[in-house]
């Protein structure tokens, strides 16, 4: 039937299942045929009759062939799959979701200018299957038991250390795990939120965060963002007007601008928090990248107005899905009740394994390293980016994002269209504001942005405007 | 300081940072206290700086110690937790969460006779870690990509591909994966569900279900469940009555009771579904523990009607957290949609690990061999709680539970309550019943009971009233 490599690195096994599919896949071998039995197969091809169980096994769960009790092994009858239609093929996804689509599954040419992801090789220097490795090695069998619902104690440990470590006072009961800052918005949400209720949020901001809200019935209230932090007399004439429920604010490495909102800020929010009576959504999965001594709302506030999220999503891999609130143990009691409601529990396979990485002492060491590559890349991508055009006001910021602003003359949304036709993923400024302001603005991902493709493809865009 | 143990199996460096953390705790070493450099710590103890180097890195992980520019390693002066209310001592949990969290966090030696879970060494044998480490090694980067919104591609096949051979008409696009059947169970509520709606739901039936859809404001409407299916007169004058959007049933291996409904219950439930224009949600989570060929509604169906839900958490491990719906591709879209806005994504990580086990061969034997463990331990179990005075109705169901009637002497609450003092988890009948019926019923996990513990206690109880 076919003949195996004796010097080939993949396994006799891997062999056999390949070499079949193919006798399928190219109707060499037609449905209902029977295959030649065990033995006759493993003398054929001179393996073990062990191989050949093995590769006949593989191929039943693959759904190549059927085994019949008694009568042997034939090629599987039933269509391996339906005529539907596809969602991938699906016209005009709207905005928001193809940009997160993009993101979270881009192809190996696309020049990924606009994604929210450092690039794989940058997450933990290649380490994480070492981690891996180790955790099937040493935790018996730990990250196979269900996970607490509050989350793994000693992640939850880990955290409360880190947090202490910046000043702000919480203790392993002041933390419940999540999949994500997502569902950490989402848990947040459900609790805090009625359909109605006026929000505050950042503009520019994350746009994820506004499409979540959004699909609460809630009345976004946009306060502009500076380079100093939130406008503050924006956001007091907010209160005013709209007696807001929650305001979700990022005060460290704000997504897109990058920029870091001062101790003086920080004090003025909380002051009318308490004034106004409202509760504040701290996001914090980009604070790991701050230069310097940093001030949070959380520190300050000492989780008494203030829900803090942190996320290992940015800095470990995208892969995880694991983030955290840290609130005050009332709102952490109804955070897990809600997540028991949404998923039952998170993943103790994630958690060990995040845990690991805190714990191993390499952790803070690749922080800093991811913190000066980004100090570097953000410098190159900025000069680059600027030699094609682009504009950037005030001063730059930190973290993995630039954002810059298209002359006038040129239609953003035709740009963004053009763009993906040469394989080049932009993201519209026009997103991230939750009233479609910044129309004129992109945000770039530094790790991506000094692409010859994309400079060439600016610079030619800008100057034909 | 200290001195290691070089016949020890532990590590120098967890050696080292084992002692220094004593040290700290113990207040052999207070706040503030510089500890000896790297070099000096390593000729005291002869291990190589590297070492010592590692250590500290670790313990500045754990937050234990401090570096200071230039100055060296000192004794954390923080306070390394703060004084907050743990969730864990909040006073009485709503009966749900109580269950729910028991279930999840289960102590090494309590009788987890009311669990959900399959003990961990039933698990795929214990050859996880195996997995775990084939991943870390043949994969290369793929297991540490963003998962796109809909799920891991080759997983969705793998998943369509079951479906096909159990004769449901699926392809990759009729799939979106989900954190368990609970997230599945969520997103579709959130989709298909508003406040006030009338849903459908067996009785008795899965409790987490009734306590996610409460939480959306819908009225939970009771069908009966019987040994061959719903109670379809009820079923039909529940329609009449109430106009459901939604029916949520389990056809095969039903929990609580153990039952599988008929092909002919299938057909007419579909019918209905038809001629009042409702949904049917179809919980296949232990479908894999039928014996046999089996029918379900999906299969007759052809996902018109109904939306299938399937887990890999009962029979793969409860700490993956891995799930699926598959239904027509516009409602698929939808919940990809909603998907990303709870959680943005899947773990890349986890699908993979369910890729590897399912792409392996060896998950089919595991599938049969669990199935013939649970016969023998349902059979034991069964015997064991009737000597104890425990009652059982109707043929004897199948899967890992077994629905046990409690003698009316006897007050239901106050056995459960005064088995919890003794270690044994019990799990109420009216949990399981949306309108707090079968209140003398108990569910046991016959994993877990044949305990002798659980049985002695049974008899005296049962005896004495």
């Amino acid at each position: 039937m076919f003949e195996l490599s004796r010097d080939s690195a993949v396994p006799l096994v891997d062999q056999i299942c390949e070499r079949v599919t193919q006798l399928v896949r190219r109707g060499q071998l037609t449905a209902g045929t029977r295959l030649p039995s065990i033995r006759k197969l493993a003398r054929q091809v001179s393996a073990s009759p062990f191989t050949v169980v093995d590769a006949y096994d593989r191929l039943v769960a693959r759904g190549v062939i059927e085994s019949r009790a008694g009568r042997g092994f034939f090629v599987t009858q039933r269509r391996l799959s339906a005529p539907l239609v596809a969602i991938e093929a699906l016209a005009e996804p709207s905005d928001f979701m193809s940009l997160a689509q993009l993101c979270l599954a881009p192809s190996a040419d696309i020049v990924a200018a606009g994604s929210g992801f450092l690039p794989e090789n940058w997450l933990l220097d290649g380490a994480a299957a070492g981690v891996l490795t180790r955790l099937a090695r040493t935790r018996g069998s730990q990250p196979w038991l269900p996970c607490p619902a509050q989350g793994h104690t000693e992640l939850r440990e880990q955290i409360a250390t880190g947090l202490v470590q910046q000043g702000v006072a919480a203790s392993a009961a002041n933390i419940v795990t999540t999949y994500g800052a997502s569902q950490a918005f989402d848990l947040l949400a459900r609790i805090l939120l009625s359909p109605g209720d006026a929000v505050l949020v950042e503009d520019p901001g994350y746009f994820v965060l506004f499409e979540q809200l959004r699909a609460h019935h809630v009345r976004l209230i946009p306060v502009p963002r500076h380079a100093d932090g939130p406008d503050l007399e924006a956001l007091e004439a907010a209160c005013r007007a709209h007696r807001p429920r929650v305001f979700f604010m990022q005060t460290l490495v704000h997504n897109p601008t990058g920029s870091s909102a001062d101790p003086a800020h920080c004090h003025r929010i909380l002051s009318l928090a308490e004034q106004f009576g409202f509760a504040v959504v701290e996001d914090d999965v980009y604070g790991d990248l701050y230069e310097g001594p940093a001030v949070r709302l959380a520190q300050i506030d000492g989780l008494r107005h203030v829900a803090y999220i942190g996320s290992y999503t940015k800095l470990i891999g995208p892969s995880l899905r694991v983030g955290f609130v840290a609130a005050d143990a009332a709102l952490i009691g109804r955070l897990v009740e809600r997540k028991v409601l949404s998923v039952l529990s998170g993943s103790t396979l994630l958690e060990c394994f995040v845990a690991e990485v805190l714990g191993g002492g390499r952790y803070k060491r690749h922080v800093e390293q991811t913190r000066a590559r980004l100090a570097r890349m953000r410098r190159d991508a900025r000069l680059a980016l600027e030699s094609a055009g682009i504009e950037f006001e005030g001063p730059p910021g930190e973290g993995m994002f630039l954002w810059g602003r298209v002359p006038d003359a040129v239609h953003v949304d035709e740009l963004v269209r053009r763009a993906r036709e040469r394989r080049i993923l932009l993201a519209r400024g026009a997103l991230f504001s939750p009233v479609e302001g910044c129309v004129q603005w992109l945000r770039f991902n530094v790790a991506h942005s000094t692409s010859a493709p994309l400079v060439e493809f600016l610079r030619e865009s800008l100057r034909a405007a």
